[in-house]
């Protein structure tokens, strides 16, 4: 069993009431907490030493890519962060030190965003340091975007450049919060979430809860320059576009618009965003799974994006 | 250094925004994001394997313990809890069925306090299992009660009988939720909080954020039958009021009152809970510290509660 069949198998029936908006299964919950005209996001996420970072990683590194998780799953809901709880786990012998500059990355990035630090707690983990944050959020009332509103002859589109991100970017990518609310305030997203575990995987999320596929043209996907060089100087490595597809931890926005909104929303996002790039990268089309289309034809795409305890 | 010293290190100079209305430094975080007549609570907490429970522990008692210690802060604030999201770090050979017992008992616990599980994460903890809640809550706006209140004079009380608590309690206790917001809906309790490193060290938190200090009277403070039995029968065992006063994870209330209401809030308990004890212990006074009292006078109570890391 791995994470993905793990976690179906828990949120089946999980104990609910009147201020759930959207439970387990999007980026966020969404909760109705009688705040006039917003909803309440929700959210936790935790990072492993030795999995998502390793003994040598920069302590503010380690806390900076703690909370830029979760505050990537906010702007997957086009969302604005308010407060965070911060819950470390520590080895007996820890270094102060090196936790304080854990907070001070944490910190630093809190600070850009607007983040209130409310507390948190520590605790013991004899072996390894664990860093789970707990993030709340809100959206304006009318505006829930959620993975599941995706339609056929959407345009798909996607943020940045994909794949090689466990080089470097993932301890050091800029949460796409300001360019998802404006994506929002500007067009009318039919679905939209963060890359995690890589958009062969992520888009999976998108499709199945939408119950539709997805053509991708190959020559669409924007590969990173990093993915690119580790494909080049390796025989052995994943060729740069799978990488693109499966490394993960890109945490770059995935959205899909009507197809009659993508030129212009193309050519207003140059205007506004000259320096992040945007893909369109393909289209939803009826039925399930993905399509990857290149020159010598159309071919389902199998391989999964990264899963925990596979 | 140990948990206390290095949280009020980190806890120093954390992100504010205009949403906080108590950070960091009470049992919840409290926040107003404009619900019109309450406040947010946001609280997380983490149960560890080999320290919180054990590989023996039945697991879902190891959920439910979870949930309730996260519970028990929103009751030390009189607050109701909404919902919850749950992290739980896993080695990589879990058994599926172990998990799903955690999460029924935790979801048994949720469905009969009222509170909605949104969702929450699956991750890798190679050695042992770890469970971390993030918990929302409301609370009335004129209605917050903090740490902070105690007043010179001030009756302190505590719920239930302390010490002992590792034997069983520590999977069993139910959250005194009813039972706070009961005592605040009908009292002016000055300040207020949950028991979970023991009254010796707790109520120096109170004692702390209210520049006061107690006095105690010995043979008031209601100690377990389990704690007197454990001394009993071991001669290298705490004395049990000692146990009382440093066991920790009784998850009872402690709180302090005017005197002038002290006798009516006892009768009124009485009738309204008839079968959870409430016990006057002593009394807040100037200066700093712990006094107890006995037979033989006035000393200094300096053993602290259960510290982590210790």
């Amino acid at each position: 069993m791995n994470e993905f069949e793990l976690i179906a198998r828990l949120t089946k029936s999980l104990p609910t009431n009147e201020t759930v908006v959207a439970g387990a299964g999007d980026d966020c919950a969404v909760l109705d907490l009688g705040v006039p005209e917003k909803l309440i996001l929700f959210k936790t996420d935790a990072v492993v030493e030795g999995i998502h970072f390793t003994k040598e990683t920069p302590p503010e590194k380690i806390g900076r890519k703690a909370l830029a998780r979760c505050l990537s799953d906010i702007a997957a809901m086009a969302g604005t962060p308010t407060a965070a709880l911060v819950t470390i786990a520590l080895p007996k012998n820890f270094a102060a030190e090196f936790v304080g500059k854990i907070y001070d990355g944490l910190n630093t990035l809190a600070k850009k965003t607007g983040v209130a630090v409310v507390g948190g707690e520590t605790t013991t983990n004899p072996e390894r340091i664990l860093i789970s944050i707990a993030l709340l959020g809100t959206i304006p009332r009318a505006r829930q975007i959620l993975r599941s509103g995706a339609k056929v002859g959407d345009a798909i589109f996607v943020t940045g450049e994909l794949g090689g991100s466990l080089a470097e970017k993932h301890l050091e990518f800029e949460p796409r919060l300001e360019e998802a609310r404006w994506l929002a305030e500007h067009f009318r997203l039919h679905a939209l979430m963060d890359l995690s575990d890589g958009l062969g995987g992520d888009l999976r999320h998108i499709l199945n809860a939408s119950g539709a596929g997805a053509e991708i043209l190959k020559s669409a996907v924007p590969v990173s320059r990093t993915a690119k060089l580790a494909a080049r100087g390796n025989s052995s490595a994943k060729p740069a576009f799978v990488a693109a597809l499966t490394d993960g931890e890109d945490f770059e926005l995935l959205f899909t618009v009507a197809s009659k909104d993508a030129v212009k929303l193309l050519d207003a996002w140059k205007k506004k965003f000259p320096e992040v790039k945007l893909s369109c990268i393909g289209k939803i089309v009826s039925g399930a799974g993905i399509l990857i289309r290149d020159k010598h034809g159309a071919h389902q795409f199998n391989a999964h994006g990264y899963v925990h305890f596979a």
